[in-house]
């Protein structure tokens, strides 16, 4: 059956065609099937590895132990997708979109066969791919990343095969203080080798300074302002230490959280539209610009920011959940948008929870808005409830209008989610000043009686009431 | 000196006259203070209990032994008031408010004595009285309400007393529920006495019975459908059991958990404005209507629901402290306004997490409005994350419009406080279609990848598509 044939022929079965079979990807795939039966619609999905729709969030806490197999972070198998009439095929790479030709090709990573498969619609989520820094001995064994579920396994399998207890993880962003816990869990003693001065660069440094701080305090070893030049290795060619330019920190296993970036090569090649961060850049529709029947979303695009008005690339499974919705029903022939983000992150170290959203001083900087900062300390529950934790929480407002423009949280239990008042009220652009009055939930085991963020903004409302 | 003469003329000092030392009095005095020196704003309080600025809403964790000791729910004492030049009187209850005559009179409770004090500006913070039953036996010893710190502190040395380990919670409100775990605390078994078939009527009944069987698990007997008809004494005249038209339950000690209605019989006398739930009428900016010199706050007013644009009668200290900041900055001669509520409100029983925001079905139509209904059950953290506890969430929405109306939350550990979202969400005017895209904290611990409230929203969507 020629499916080009029948490309743009009304009442005719269209073939849709997925690159990618994880969060974005297969939540397209499902919600086009839930919304079209197989007889409008034939879904081809392509994924290289070995797993479908699995939460790579939670490998650090696979790693850890606190999640007791793999299995556990497969939401729907390769098995469930095909159940629904959707033809996934797994280990196919695909190695070359044709645009024009309306067509990809694709490859049996096991056997190295390659085949045309054309569509009618197209869905690109090929995700992102983790930053290995280009220095000697990254490849080395005993040397992991975290990205995939292969990936968590075989660093469990190091685990379970070396002797030595001392773990080096390269990089202080949400991977790798996740992946701080994960060792500190399994027992190693733990040194986070940062570039930047202080670990968590997604919230200011003065907040970062905080994370720094309570790390220590949990034992883990924090090294700032390095930059890794060499991994090590012994005579037997594993991984003995991690090297900067002043020291030398030895490791019996090191993973690499340094983060990611789209993963876009192929769409590169086809010519797609890239923005300054190497994502793809779509509509609202998340319909990739200038292509009327390619859509894309996931780890591999750029989104909205909606607080600065400019492009950002943010790898987070419930974007790329939501992404694939949109554009499941789109692609359908319904209609669905994903306005945007605000920048909504949360995480945690052992008990220590860390959450921003919105923008830091530089972004504000940088999007040229003129911003005043409150930061203030409280409780998570009323003072004298027991296990009221200290929490502090740092409100950027823009000057003269009072406009929110970001939260960031660091505390301990109850302080993480606390960053959802913000994101909506960032959302509707609210004014700090209209946060005072928010009617939160207060009883003195979930709340002080004013809650932590309305103490914020009560400060920062003053802020934005002084003379520049 | 006649302070009477001084009122109205610039650059004279005022006098500001607050009745009530609690938190929306006293909030509004320190706010005043803070804003205008001694020299220029005389401060004159009257609170004619024992106590100021406690917090109510702690005595059940006091009681139930969570909180050592009584003064530790004191925020601010009298004395600390009064270093702050507030002249603090005590044990002195206002009898009469001569609006003519812009005076007070105050009796001193211990001697008797009287006087009347002018006012420039008058605050009304009179608070709310529990709502008592009118029935035999109410008054009898082993019978106590939870509304005051003495109430709390007679509770605890009949506790402390009674050899009996059986106790009844007539109510199964806030208090009520809050009580019931006080006593489990504290090693009694519990029966709650309810009027209505389920507990916790501020919820819809699908969503009280939830909670209706998380109570019975957590091994409180709960009697629904149940109206108390007389409290019955023993010999020795203490209570011994509560009696229903239908059954006696047996107790050694009885707390009323009714509610509390708006203490205004002063306000009633002086010819002020009450509304149809008997509390005082301001305007936004707390003043009460008609009166250019007179404002009330907490407990003892009547405010404006955001979503049903009627008014409610709410007590909650939170209200009570926002109403005290607004009143002391417009005393000041600063501006402020207390928007309204849209009605938060979040309690824990053990371990039982209930929260609300908005409309139940019953405001929705009372309000005239058409709704959809979405209920869903999901979890807590990612449902592979270690101690993901259910939850179930009740989301209304406008028909047509699909603006959020309300929400309505029973799970456990996390459960609570996600209510927040909803409140800013409603704040806002947020449809749910809006709020399926909210950018909120997701990470395995915290959160599925879809948060609870996401889901609520997708199905409210639906339902909002449907046609009626």
């Amino acid at each position: 059956m020629n499916m080009n044939a029948a490309r743009g022929v009304p009442g005719k079965r269209e073939r849709l065609v997925v690159i990618g079979g994880d969060a974005a990807g297969m939540s397209a795939a499902s919600q086009a099937r839930r919304l079209r039966g197989a007889g409008e619609l034939e879904i081809v999905a392509f994924e290289r590895g070995h797993f479908t729709s699995f939460s790579a969030c939670g490998i650090p806490y696979w790693v850890g132990g606190d999640v007791a197999d793999r299995d556990r972070l497969i939401a729907r198998s390769a098995e469930e997708h095909r159940a629904r009439d959707i033809d996934l095929r797994m280990r196919t790479e695909v190695t070359e979109i044709d645009v024009a030709g309306g067509r990809v090709r694709a490859r049996d990573v096991d056997s190295g066969a390659e085949s045309w498969t054309s569509y009618d619609k197209l869905v690109i989520a090929t995700g992102a791919r983790p930053i290995r820094p280009g220095i000697p001995g990254v490849d080395a064994p005993g040397v992991h990343g975290v990205q995939t579920l292969d990936d968590g396994q075989a660093l469990i399998d190091t685990l379970a095969r070396t002797r030595g207890r001392r773990a080096v993880v390269v990089g202080a962003g949400y991977i790798g203080v996740e992946m701080a816990e994960a060792l500190i869990n399994r027992g190693y003693e733990v040194t986070v080798v940062n570039r930047g001065s202080e670990p968590m660069s997604t919230l200011d440094p003065d907040m970062g300074r905080l994370v720094h701080r309570a790390m220590e305090g949990l034992g883990i070893t924090m090294v700032g302002d390095a930059e890794v030049t060499k991994i090590l290795t012994g005579e037997d060619g594993r991984v003995r230490a991690v090297a900067t330019e002043d020291a030398e920190y030895p490791a019996d296993v090191v993973v690499l959280g340094i983060g990611v970036r789209p993963e876009t090569a192929l769409a590169r090649a086809a010519g797609l539209p890239l923005g300054s961060h190497d994502g793809l850049l779509t509509d609202l529709a998340m319909r990739v610009r200038g292509h009327e029947n390619i859509w894309a979303g996931g780890d591999c695009v750029e989104v909205l920011d909606l607080v600065s008005g400019q492009e950002r690339h943010i790898a987070l499974g419930t974007h790329a959940n939501k992404h694939g919705q949109v554009i499941g029903t789109n692609v359908a022939g319904g209609y669905a948008t994903f306005p945007g983000v605000v920048g909504t992150a949360v995480s945690k170290v052992c008990d220590l929870e860390i959450a921003r959203t919105g923008l830091r001083e530089k972004d504000a900087r940088r999007a040229g808005l003129q911003y005043v900062t409150a930061t203030i300390e409280s409780t998570s529950r009323a003072g004298y409830y027991p296990n009221a934790s200290p929490m502090t929480v740092k409100m950027l407002a823009e000057r003269r209008t009072g406009r929110l423009l970001g939260v960031q949280i660091v505390g301990r239990e109850g302080a993480g989610k606390r960053v959802d008042i913000a994101a909506v009220a960032l959302t509707a652009g609210m004014t700090v000043e209209q946060m005072t009055s928010l009617d939160l939930g207060y009883a003195p085991p979930f709340s002080p009686v004013w809650d932590p963020v309305l103490v914020a903004a009560r400060k920062a409302v003053k802020a934005v009431g002084q003379p520049a």
